[in-house]
């Protein structure tokens, strides 16, 4: 385009834009339009933190949480209505079921949101554009969650049985360790710094200080290009498995805290509930797949693997949720069932043109950023004006990192245990997921909240650095130990 | 599995969900859960319809939404909470909105639903689940709002302006008498049996009597293996035309709607800020793409594919809305600017293993089925009792299927005018769009807006059989007549 015509045009459209706001234009005419701004404008952040974090070298779920975290504070700083919203997550909308059954809607706010809060939010949403907030909040935390779910089946799908089978002995030692390190260390560390809190919320912190995240140590692993060097195939081999730890342990504690608080009968009821579910899952699961998909007549194979995929992750999680599981369980368990090989009716497996992986990915490419931004948004860094708070954040990031270090001690002893305990160190999404939850299930105050999330990023910032000067100082000639007889 | 173990399997689980329902479980832990469960209903409903139609050699469409006509109707007779809650649609979301902003429920339960409908409505909402259901029909209606965007998308990406511009001229006079003849006579018809209704009204009706839908009439074709016949190629040609002639005319009705009634400032106003919009969108649309898509390093290129494209159609869609369009013109807007051809960075386009299009499909997949089952359900088929809405519903078919028969005239003499015309009858999914954003826009009420749903529905339905009935009569000495010099 000429010059010219490029100014008259720019010059154009400003007037044209300044005609619209002065028009009282920006009403919504499409209910739909402020939900695209607002999921449109954290995805676009979302997008932005991820480049800088790649930039850098760094995971990109790091990027994500932490520009989620900066747009929070700046919200909070700068009181940004929509994302003074987002901050307080799920109470927004307790608040608003509360209203919506008779309650008066200050009362509501006052024991959904707290005092101080309840004052600032419902001048928010009373005033002009407050339930287009609501809405827009709605639709965010929505996608979310559905990210969640779909990352969680993907991460299912990525795992067999076979695999988790063949992981040696070493990987499993580690990964117990890593587990029950944490774990047992947390659950000290929660009592001793905050012995106001009930025993079912320390239970439910250690377990998130239990979590590994698979993802960010295959990633660091993968750019080292050392996926094949032995201390490298321990680690993502306990990390499968804690992968399954993690969810069974989510699993009892959040049935805990469903349940009404520690009770003998109603946790074993829970666990047994628990086994049954996965047990029924993975025995009459591939039955009922088989089942209907050979009724599946007149569809395409993109439609068949798409709405059979997308229904069956859905009536898991459903049902883990029913039987007082995380939805999240379900999803897993969905992801380890499902896969290609249902699908031969349209034909060879190997010349299908999309595995499910492909068809899903897109709608986890799209989703899983809001989640990350989400959670940043929602960490209050303000709680640690507190000084308590941050003894609180420090303990906690302090009995995560010991925890996973100590767990390499599983390793053999020809191993780098420190690079193994290193390489289990970063929470990542699973860390995060956990945390969620608690904060749904209303058992993480907004402080908890925030020095869990600060935990994930602090050993989700520290890994890569480290791992890779810990693997570097193993010398290449072990490379192909444990291939060798 | 041995009998045996399949029965004690099966015994255990009932126990089980015995138990569970009885401890008052199924209460929803994760508040997702309530809506995986209806989003996930209505998509398992949507694939029986589709599954259904299919079998019967109708187009998918067909299926889901008289899928949701019967769902909706059995809600109705049976009193199904949910399915009423749904049959409101966009007006549970405005009550919520004035309840929020300090209306008493009640009055703002009159006020968007009606007197009759609110106690109805009232009860359930603030019944047990009440506040459940309400964030169900939002995700519901989110998700349905969304799918369309993509749907749109979709047909854009199949559109190019090469494409359009080689459509030959027999092809574009059936286009404009295709939308023309239509428009007139569902004007004319609307103020003889509807004089109760404003004019403004009335070009809404005549605007959504005017769409066509390409996807249909192009299915039905590829079935019969006559893609290649003369008539054939000149319908898909008109159809091309008449979605980009069927938006214009959305943009100026809903212009004239929005600007609030006929005033020929406001209506010129506001057909050239659309006139600028899509002038700005094509001109510095695609220099923008191409300078963001520069600055992308670091992200795969499924990453970068997907987050340009879901950025960049939600950013026209929201600009649409801005201007007083719908966000769909600005969704198929980037759908005709965006292609692989952007993505040079990441190698031959030939050789990028998925398409805009194979990435954008799954989200379409799940989420149009959604829109349409939807659509069936708010069909209020009790307003048929009156009547006076038979007879609007009958005149209001009568006008279309008449209009678009003759559109058949502007074809050659030479040509098979009575089956162009009848390819050009379908509705389809424009039709819905259409009658659904003025519903939205509060133009519609329950009664024209179901009537309308019911013209998509019988011109849908009647056209594969007579349009093949029609094409078979022609001989096939024509085939391959435009391809001769």
């Amino acid at each position: 385009m000429y010059p010219a015509a490029k100014i008259i045009l720019t010059v154009l459209l400003l007037i044209a834009a300044a005609t619209v706001f002065a028009a009282g234009g920006g009403k919504h005419a499409d209910p739909i339009a402020p939900v695209i701004l607002g999921v449109t404008g954290i995805l676009f952040f979302a997008v932005l933190g991820r480049f800088g974090a790649r930039k850098l070298g760094q995971p990109s779920v790091l990027g994500e949480l932490l520009m989620g975290v900066i747009l929070g504070t700046i919200g909070y700083l700068f009181s940004v209505d929509f994302l003074l919203v987002l901050r307080e997550g799920p109470a927004i909308f307790e608040m608003v079921d509360l209203a919506l059954s008779g309650a008066s809607i200050e009362q509501a706010a006052i024991s959904t949101l707290g005092e101080e809060n309840a004052v600032i939010i419902l001048d928010i949403l009373q005033g002009p554009g407050g339930a287009e907030l609501t809405q827009i909040a709605h639709a965010v935390d929505v996608f979310s969650r559905y990210g969640v779910i779909f990352l969680l089946f993907l991460v299912g799908l990525g795992t067999s049985v076979r695999e988790m089978q063949e992981v040696g002995t070493e990987s499993f030692r580690v990964a117990i360790l890593g587990v029950v390190l944490p774990f047992v260390f947390g659950f000290m560390m929660a009592r001793v710094l905050m012995p106001e809190l009930s025993i079912s919320v320390d239970l439910f912190v250690a377990a998130t200080l239990g979590a590994t995240s698979i993802g960010i140590t295959a990633r660091v692993l993968e750019e080292l290009g050392r996926v094949n060097c032995h201390e490298c195939r321990v680690i993502l081999g306990a990390a499968v498995i804690d992968d399954v730890l993690g969810l069974v342990m989510l699993a009892i504690v959040s049935g805990i805290i469903i349940s009404g608080g520690f009770e003998p009968v109603g946790t074993l009821q829970t666990i047994a509930l628990a086994a049954l579910f996965l047990v029924t899952a993975f025995t009459l699961g591939p039955r009922f797949l088989r089942r209907s998909i050979r009724l599946l007549d007149h569809l395409d194979i993109v439609e068949a693997k798409m709405f059979v995929s997308f229904l069956f992750v859905m009536v898991l999680a459903w049902f883990a949720n029913l039987v007082g599981l995380a939805t999240i369980v379900g999803a897993f368990a969905a992801g380890v069932i499902l896969h290609d090989g249902y699908f031969l009716k349209w034909g060879d497996v190997r010349e299908h043109k999309f595995s499910i992986r492909d068809l899903i990915s897109p709608l986890e490419v799209i989703l899983v950023p809001i989640f990350f931004v989400l959670m940043g948004i929602q960490v209050k860094l303000e709680t640690f004006l507190d000084p308590h708070v941050i003894v609180m954040g420090f303990g906690l990031i302090v009995a995560a990192v010991i925890g996973k270090l100590l767990s390499g001690l599983g390793a053999s002893r020809g191993s780098s245990r420190l690079a193994i305990g290193m390489g289990m160190v970063p929470r990542g999404e699973v860390g995060l997921i956990f945390a969620s939850i608690g904060k749904s299930l209303g058992v993480f105050s907004d402080a908890l909240f925030s020095a869990l999330i600060l935990m994930v990023i602090v050993t989700t910032l520290m890994t890569p650095p480290l791992l890779k000067i810990s693997l570097n100082r193993i010398p290449d000639r072990r490379e192909d130990r444990s291939t060798a007889p």
